[in-house]
């Protein structure tokens, strides 16, 4: 298994292919060429090659890669084919949609409960998923092991809420609170910090409109 | 203003700069120097100058950075500083997180209005935000206009509720749909891939146990 050798760019670009492959499997598609998974992707065909000779030999020169070999080759990559169980801090709008995602269930994600500290929502049981009081959260990891812990409460509880979670045996931290969890080395953790994503977006909206700005006055007809 | 030379790799840790030179400003930290600052972004002190030197000259060499001038150039790359008024489609949960997320609002982002199908959400207004239906969205942005759509609907509806937005004047779609939406060049996109974001965390967890797992091979007594 060649897979620790793959860089964190590359690393990045794998859920966008595994996305793409299944796409293409859908439509019927068995085989595609590098450059026109590259096209589909926005690389060049010499990225793809690079990309794919990171995680091992598929593909033959002239007659591209085997669509299903290929994305079911990433997705063991990825850690995919077998379950993972979920435990979800914070019962709130975050937490719902990602106890609900689309999608996520069919690919092995299991949430197992949520966790809260609202009296409204403590007891209900939300589309399946029990909402417990924030205090069970340790001596439920104990009877319940869970690999994943998704941590979506506000900032200020964030830490302390993922060093239960650690405690209780979670090696994986899906943290959409706004600041970096720490953890130690044995876990791993991925901060998803959605403003960081619309300030990226509002950066190339400002951008461009200084661009028209700047033809505007360039070309005062216009 | 040199940010159009600004590349990708850079634009995509904007965000973090301005997240953790606020964190500095409100614990009182006046300087930095690329060495601290590096340590705390996990880069290295030469991609802290690099960085900085894209945008512009700030800081003296042995005097570090002067935290609140280089907080506010950032913000003022990112098109911070002004008012961005946000239409919402889809009123589920990640509608409603995307309106409600804590320090959205007093970074300048304004939500007019949710759009939903559903009759049960129409009509309302939830913690201030008004909910329509989806077949108002067009009209609704006729009299009020809005820089910044939010895609939170299911995929199979997402691009024609984009080219409705795009139709009624939105420059910049912020799309969680599952798929990646197409935009003319006139219109900045960002596709959020929750799904991506799990896959990446799963993937480190999948190689952190395959490690764990060879060291006990290699190492039986452990």
């Amino acid at each position: 298994m060649a897979a620790h050798r793959i860089s964190d760019a590359v690393i990045r670009r794998l859920p966008g292919y595994y996305r793409y492959l299944r796409e293409l499997e859908k439509i019927g598609i068995t085989r595609i060429s590098s450059q026109e998974l590259g096209a589909r992707m926005g690389l060049t065909a010499s990225q793809i090659r690079q990309d794919i000779n990171c995680f091992g030999t598929l593909g033959q020169q002239g007659y591209g890669y085997n669509v299903t070999e290929l994305r079911s080759h990433i997705a063991g990559i990825l850690g995919l084919g077998h379950k993972y169980k979920m435990v979800i801090a914070g019962a709130g709008n975050i937490g719902q949609a990602v106890a609900w995602y689309p999608g996520f269930s069919q690919r092995g994600f299991d949430p197992l409960a949520m966790f809260d500290v609202k009296p409204d929502l403590i007891g209900r049981v939300i589309r399946g998923v029990p909402v417990h009081n924030i205090t069970e959260l340790r001596p439920f990891l104990q009877e319940h092991p869970a690999e994943i812990g998704v941590v979506a409460t506000p900032a200020r509880v964030a830490q302390q809420v993922a060093q239960q979670m650690i405690e209780g045996g979670v090696r994986a931290i899906w943290n959409f609170a706004p600041l970096d969890l720490k953890v130690p080395p044995n876990v791993v953790a991925n901060n998803v910090h959605l403003t960081d994503s619309l300030l990226v977006l509002t950066y190339r909206l400002h951008q461009m409109e200084q661009n028209e700005e700047a033809a505007d006055a360039n070309n005062p007809e216009r």
